[in-house]
Parts: structure tokens; sequence; C-alpha cells
């Protein structure tokens, strides 16, 4: 029983030196009244299990659009919680004959998973151009190597669901088309970088909303 | 129509000098035969769509066992694609009453998502012990900093599915109760590191299989 | 002159220990026969002067072409000595009303130095859609950040030069419109996936070569 | 005599550019005043040598415990010029039968020097719960990996003493026993997700001072 | 055209929930204002094509000194738009006769591009203390790994200009030569280290500005 | 006792699927057989207790030489179990009078235990060559941020030990002298990119066995 007496004794020791280690970072969770930093934002000095925690992937998100899709991020943004920590997610959600348009994400490898429903999805390289499709049903997983082309549109004949895990806090999401077509880059420019016609460069430009 | 006309010619030379770059690594698809390094798995020479896609967490892992849990993986050793992409997965399946037991991650952040059911979870960082835990249901997630002790149970009155993302393709799993009991550090040793009786350490390790 | 008489002790005392030190890393020129890695190429042997030194961006692209334009990369493929250093390099020559059309590149940022001429660039960004644009004189340099889409053209009127630096030793370069047109993603999928019209994305897969 | 007269002209020359280069990050002491970021602490605006010197390893740490043992730890919160540098420092006095109980580093690998005394040390991996154990003599080095449980103890017969390096600025030390019964975790749950008694769990929480 | 018709609401639904993402770090240009972080300066809130861009390389630097050569920087302290993008570059201009004394970039590997004149450039490896040197001529390339000593001078009959890049973006510049000499480190610890004679370490330190 | 009857269960099913996890890589015991990568060598198949474990700093090193230290380094060509792990070690012995030349390490920083003795160490930064410098004693320790010169001299009147820790497997040792004496970089050279005195050069390069 000398062991059960003595230890309060370990507890009392242990504890001092390492309660002034308040500064060991298991976690950064995002200050995000913060400037960010090129490794993300600084910590929040409070926390609680809520910061680890995000409700917002419950609900579908609203594919009443043309698209008839609907991406629901939790990036750092959304969810602090996972600032540091190399990961985030989304919740992807696609009607009957929806699409996620063609798009990269410049900070970060998607992984995947269908949970319901049928998608076919894709990516092409950078050096070859060449396309690698897959048709997934609920269960399948594919990964999208960071920053290359990829797409992902319902390939079956009801609602599709989809939960996307990122490699990084905080993967970006550039959209070919809103890159084109729904800023002010001129149409002259657009045309001469894409050899798209003038005609096609307008039409998608009053759609979405471009000027110029 | 010059334009058009002149296209081949754009053609032929852009891909010249770059179907030389079939070096560009636009991913790294892991050859499981050769030797891994500190960053991954030397690249396959020759991949398909097949190297992206996995079924493998499409089935429910077998929950009849003591944890009424299945833990199936999609590393890199079952999912070479993401070899070098930051980023891997696993379906996790528990049923009622069942429990993933204290564990680490030592090389990757967890992030979970519920599909079904109802779970708990919670982690325990390491400079004050602190415990977060939530319960959680369909579409929520929680993530779990690298490194720090955790666990998932059922908390709810149905079967519990997750699909589990990691930060690295490779993230291992270090469950405490394994590496105590099931292999033959000897049991002196076992009750000087932990302080745990020597009864349970020998129980545990009898029914875990350890020796020693 | 003591110091002098015993100095070639110190010299023999201290090439001993370090002589077998041949392992010590200062660089990791490619050997491009082995298998990439997720962190570049294997070491080579044996390494010369020639390895650290590329003569390949000392003469004008061929502009000949219809984009007017020549990239002349010297990445880990054609510049092995890079392999590890977090950096390369190509030469740009765009002819008059010649252009470099909208690419990423997925693996690095890119830093661009004028050297004779005009050139318009712009990149934009993933979440606002936000174009950001130069007009750069002789001396000028820019910024792109990694994987955002970019592009460059003549905007004067004589030839352009630019000598253009990587964050990375194997950048990728994935141009929009070969991505789209140039491999056998069918018309199909395009359509769907860009809101592109039909006749627009036979037009210009049958100029760069597309099936499908 | 001519470079004599001129090489002031060098100085100012020189001198003048990277003046106003008080920006080169050579080293990032700590700002222990700000908040931390994923990266390490903000750089402290005025330094002197003393940054760079910690003296507080030099007195043996108090081992009149139970443990028996003592960590004194030179990390970024007590010596703030190792941030950002990838490096951090404990010192480790174990008195005659002390032990540091089962741990892990969630952030850092540790390579342990032995300067005098016994000590016993091992780990256990992840994937195969295989046991690596070492005793290690005055002069003896041994490394553990980042993330995988380890102790160590004394196996001499006298006071031993290890000074130890960590491959991070603030590496974290998770104690199994700490983590499981010094806090509020419910008896209920450690013993759902450990597979100990409910009387071993109580016994230990009383002891360590853990509630619920 | 019911395409064209609900686009909008494409529009509409898409930029929505991404403006709330002026999270996305797509860039981290520096806010010189605020303090360092080991992974890079805060970014600033607000930024425009004019950060991406610099000026300051377009002019030759003086070389009317004793080295007759200049090195002028765009790192980030003079171009904050580098910042977290792991790059930036200087110009340097080396006149008849005139050297870049022996350094290292303890943060930086550099790539050098000769764009006139003729340079001979080396460099020193640590294990062997092997000499790689080569003479350049405009258009070509040299790399030089990180820390390790190197030195450029004009081995032509004109002028010599050269464009380099860096792998980060805040390189450091140590000259061996104001290292030793132009600080107030004491002559007898310059002699004991670099077993240089008295009268030498004298002469450079009273020429280089160098006190004690 | 249900518990204990059903456990058995639980031991096949969780150690078959990570039976198959021979691929998690809780380390890389470098097999320097192969050649090197960017990340470090590739792993050694089979390992052992023995491979992370070193006695080759047990005893001091020989400091009979002229500058009356030794280095003896425990980097991953001599303790291969540091490969990949961001850690290495070495030490130090210099005798009365001794010195540790002028040099940096271009692959890690330094931390500095004195264990013996009294050292007199200081680096020099690279912005604005300033002096960092400490007298250290028994139990003292300083660090040295990656790439910058420092140096260490015995500044007692016994000898002196220090155990040195480095924030890489492979820190790589530049000592300035022998970078510019020990090889066959000409005299004329050495002279134009040092400003040392012919006189001076051909002296070291005698003494420290260069040519040219």
């Amino acid at each position: 029983m000398a062991k059960m007496v003595l230890l309060p004794v370990l507890l009392s020791f242990l504890l001092l030196p390492f309660a002034s280690l308040a500064l060991t970072q298991d976690f950064c969770v995002a200050d995000l009244s913060c400037s960010d930093t090129p490794a993300g934002y600084p910590c929040k000095a409070s926390v609680s299990a809520g910061d680890f925690y995000y409700h917002g992937l419950a609900a579908a998100g609203n594919t009443s659009n043309l698209i008839k899709a609907a991406v629901t991020p939790a990036f750092v943004g959304q969810f602090p919680g996972v600032n540091g920590l190399g990961i985030s997610a989304a919740r992807l959600d696609i009607a009957v004959s929806g699409v996620v348009p063609l798009h990269t994400h410049p900070a970060a490898s998607e992984l995947l998973f269908v949970t319901q429903g049928t998608i076919a999805a894709g990516f092409i390289t950078s050096s070859s151009n060449t396309v690698y499709t897959k048709t997934l049903y609920a269960g399948d997983i594919m990964v999208f190597p960071q920053g290359l082309l990829h797409y992902q549109y319902n390939a079956g004949t009801g609602a599709a669901v989809a939960l996307v895990a990122f490699s990084g806090p905080n993967p970006g999401l550039q959209i070919t088309d809103y890159a084109l077509f729904a800023n002010n880059l001129p149409s002259a420019v657009v045309e001469k970088v894409t050899f798209l016609d003038d005609a096609q460069v307008k039409k998608l430009k009053s759609v979405l909303g471009g000027s110029g």
C-alpha cells in the first residue's frame, strides 16, 4: 500500500511542472478574428469540445438551382477546429442530373465517399491530359490529386450524396467557369487565352454575371 | 478561320515538349513491392483509373466480436492511390454497445463523419489531461488531433456507422490495450510503467494473448 | 610555427571521420532511371559540376506555331540537379501576338521575370474569382500563387522573353484547353461540366486532337 | 593597397541594402505573450544572446516523489529560442527504482542520451504491438519515434540522468495514466474503452486525483 | 434555352456560400507591420494586383564600389507578395572584374540565370569539401544547394547581369567576410576559430569596419 | 466473465486486419545500401531493438590533434534508426585550448548540452552580422539556428564535453577553413572571393592539404 500512499506525491509533482505547460500545442483552433498566416490562423485562447465538432454537414444542401447540386463546406472558416491539422471536409448533394462543374482545389487533395446514389467522377492529369474516370456507387471512394481539374455529376436516377475530405484545412475551390465568366476579365482576354469563340464567351459571361 | 487552320500546329508544338514530361508528378500511386521511404512509397510506373478508386469500404465490417466494432482501413496499404497525397480513410462499424477502444494515430489527425446511429467520442489533451467529449448523430463531424488518445463507442440503440478521414496516407493505429497486453512486454514492466495491479495486468494479458 | 607543424594532424584527424560521411546530403541530383517518390527521385550516385548546370534555356524556343509562343522547361526531367531543392525554371518566348494559354501549375508557385518586350499577365483567385492583372516590361517581376489559373500574352510590338522560376522541381503544367479538348473525354461530359455549347466543344476538340 | 583603400566603399555599399533586411529570419525567438500559430509563436522583436541559452537543465530535478523521477523541460515555453527551429530538450533524473511512466510525445521524436547510471527503456509499435527494449548505460543513445508509447526506468543501483532532445520545439507529453485517471473522464467510460476492472479504475482515479 | 434561364440561379447559389469564404488562402501577402512567424508574416487584409508585382529589379544596381557588384533583393521585405509562396528573387550586377564574395543562403537554394556577360561560379560541398565550378554565359543556369558556400565573379570583358531565384521568400545572405570582419567578434576569437593570422584578421577588420 | 470469454474473439478480429498492415510506417530505419532520396533513405525491411540504439558516443573522441577536439557523429550514416525522424546527435570532446573551428550545418539547427567543462560558443546572423556569444558551463544548453556560422572552444582549464542534437538526421558540417583551403579551389579564386592575402591563402592551403 506504500504505492497508494505515495502516489499523491507523484501527482502534485508531475502536475506542477506541466501545469505551466499550457503552451503545449496539441491543437490550434483558429481565432478567425486574427489575420491568417501562411501556416493557418493564430490559435484561440480558450477552447471547448464544441470547437472540435461541426453540425453543418448534417442537413442536405439546397439543390434547387441550375446545377442541381450543393457543396456545403466545413473548411477552417466554418469549422475552426481543423486549423493546423491538415484536414477538412465538405458535403456534396447532387440532385438527379445535377453536376459539380469542372474545378480544382489549389491547396489540397480530395477524397470522396459516396454515401447515397451514383456519381460519375473524373480528373485530368497535367502532363499528358489523361482522363481518369469512374462511376461510383454508395460506399465507393475516389481520390483526386491536389490542383488537378476534376468534376462530379449525378449518374443515377435518384439524389446522390457524398462526404468529401481534404488534405488541408483550407483547400480552395476554383471553378473554371466562374474563373472565366463570373468576373470582369475582358472577353477579348478570355478569348485570347482560351480560344473560345466570342459568342460563347459573351453568352456565358452574361449568364454567370461577368462584365467586360 | 485562320485560327482553326493553325491550331494543329499549336497542338504538335505544345505536345512535343511536354510529352517528354512523363516526369511530372501529378500523383504517385504506391508501388507496394518497393521499400517504403520517409515520404512514402516509390511511384508505380503505370496507373489506371482503378488506382484512384477503392471499393473496400462499401460493405459493413464484421462486428460479431467482443468490441462489437470493426475498423476497415483504406490506408496506403489497401488503397495505394493515396500515397503522397496526405490523406486516407477508414470505415467504422459499431454495433449496439460496441466500442473502439482507447487509441492514437501517431501519424495523422482524424476527421469522423457519422453516417448512421449515435456515437459518443472523446479525446484527451497531452498537457492538462483535459477531456473533450461529444455525442455525435448522423451528419455530425468531429476532429481528433494527431497523436492524442481518443475513443468512440456506440451510444445509441441501433448500429452506428462512420466514415473517417485521416490527414496522412498511413496514420497508424496504436490501441493502448494491445500495446500493453497483446505482446511479450513482461508483466512486471507493464505494472512498473502503468501502476496497474499485477492481477489486472495478468488478466488482460491472458485475454489479449500477451506473454510474459 | 607550432601551429603550422601541427595542422596536418588536424587535417588527418578531421578528414577521417568525415570521409566516411559520403552520406551527407548536400544535394540529391535525380537518378531519372529510378522510380520517382513523393519527395522526388532517388539520388544519383556520382555527380559532377555539369549536374548543377543547364544550357537548355539559352536558345529561344520556336514560336512558329499558332500560339506564337514557346515554353522551354528546366524542370527535374531536363535539369536533374534541382531534384529535392524546391526550385526549377523555364524560358518563355512569346512572339508578337503570341499567348501562353490559361493554365495552372498544380505543384508550384511561379515567379516571372520579363527580360525583353512587354507581357500582359493575370491570375484569378479561387474564392472570389478576382482577377489580378499587370502589364509587365523588361525588368519587371510578377508572382503567380500555386494552383491558380493564370495566363501571359505578348502585349507589345516585338518579341517578348521571360525567365520563369518555380517553387518546386516539378511544377506541372495544366493548360485548360488541353485538359478539355485534347483527350478522349466525351464531348457530352465536357459540355456537362463546363456549360460550353456542343458546337464549341466539338470545334476545339477537332482542332486540338481530342476524340469522343 | 588599392584594395584596402576601396574596401570601405564595399562596406557602405553592401551594408546599406542589407541593413534594411532586418527582415531576414535567421531565427524566430518566441514572443510568448502572443497567440501561438500552427507553425509556432510570432517572433520577438528584440533578442539577445540570452535568448539562445538556457540554464534550467543544469540542476537535478527533485526526485523525492512516488515515481522517484523528474522531467525538466526546455521546450518553447521555457526556452523561447527554439521556436521555429525544430528542436527542444529536457533533462531526466531518475532515482533508484524510479520510473517515467508509459507516455507519448504527440509532436516529436525523442533522442535520449544517458549521462549517468543505467536506464531500461522501450517503445511499442502501432501496427504489430512489437516491443523494442534496451538497457542503456552512460554514453548510450536511443531514439523513440514520434507518437509511439514508450517508457524509461532506472535499472541500476544509483541515480540515473539523461539528456533528451526532441525533433520539435513543443513535443507534448501524454502520460497514459494521467490521461485516464487524473481528470473527470467518468470511470464507466474509462472501463468501456480500456477493459480495465472498475476497482482498478477507481483505485487509480482516487490516487491520481481523477473524479467521475 | 432553359439552361440560360436557370444559370443565374446557379450563380446566386454558388456565390453565396463561397462569398463568406474570403477565408480561402490562395496567397498571403505579407503584412510587414506585424511580427514575423516561423512560417512567414501574417497576411495583409486587402490586396491589389500591385502586391504581386515588383519593379525594383528593372534598374541595374550601382557597381561603383570595391566589389564592382550589386545584389538587388526582391525578398519578402521588398516584395511582400512572395510571403508563404516558397520563392523570391534578386538581381545581380557584376561589373568587369567584380565579385560576389563567398557566401551562403541559410534558408533557400539558389537558381541563377545569366542574362548578360560571363560569370564564373562555384560552390563547395559540406562533407568532402568538393568544389563544383562552371563558367556561365548568357542563357545558362546553375543551381546552388541550400546552405552551401558559393561565389560568383565576372569572368568576361563586359558587365555581367544575372537574375536569381530562391526556393524561399527570405533566403538570408551570410557573406563570410562580413560575418568574420564586420562586427565586434574579437580578433583573438576570429583567429582561434579560423587559423587566420593576426595581421590578416586585423587588416580585414579595419577595412570592413569590425571592432575588437 | 462473459467479457473474458469473448475477448479472444476481439483479439483475432482486430489482429487480422492490422496484421496485413505491416505497412504502417511508425519509423523508417535507413537501408544504407540503397540510394538516398530527398526525404531520406528507403526503409530497412527487418529491424530490431539495436537499430534504435547507438553506443558510438560513449567513448571520448581522440583530441590528440591540432584542434584538440573531436566530433563524433551519430547521424543517419552511423545511426540508421534516426532516418526520417528529424533528429540526430553527436558528441563533442574539446581538450584544454581546443576548438571546433567556424562552421555551419546546412541542413539542421543544433542544440548543445555541456556535460563537462567550460565552452565558449557563438554564432553570427546573416543579415546584420550580429554575434551572439555565451560561455557555457556543465548543464547549460545553447541553440544554433540552421545554416548560420558558429564555433565552440574550450574556455576552461579542463577537458570539455558536450552532447549535441540536430533537428535533422543528416545535418551536414561545412568547416569554413576546409571549404577554402583543403581542396583544389585555386588560390587566386579563394583570394578573389575572400579578400584574403595570397600569402595567407597559400599558407593555409599548404597546411590543410589544398592544391591550386
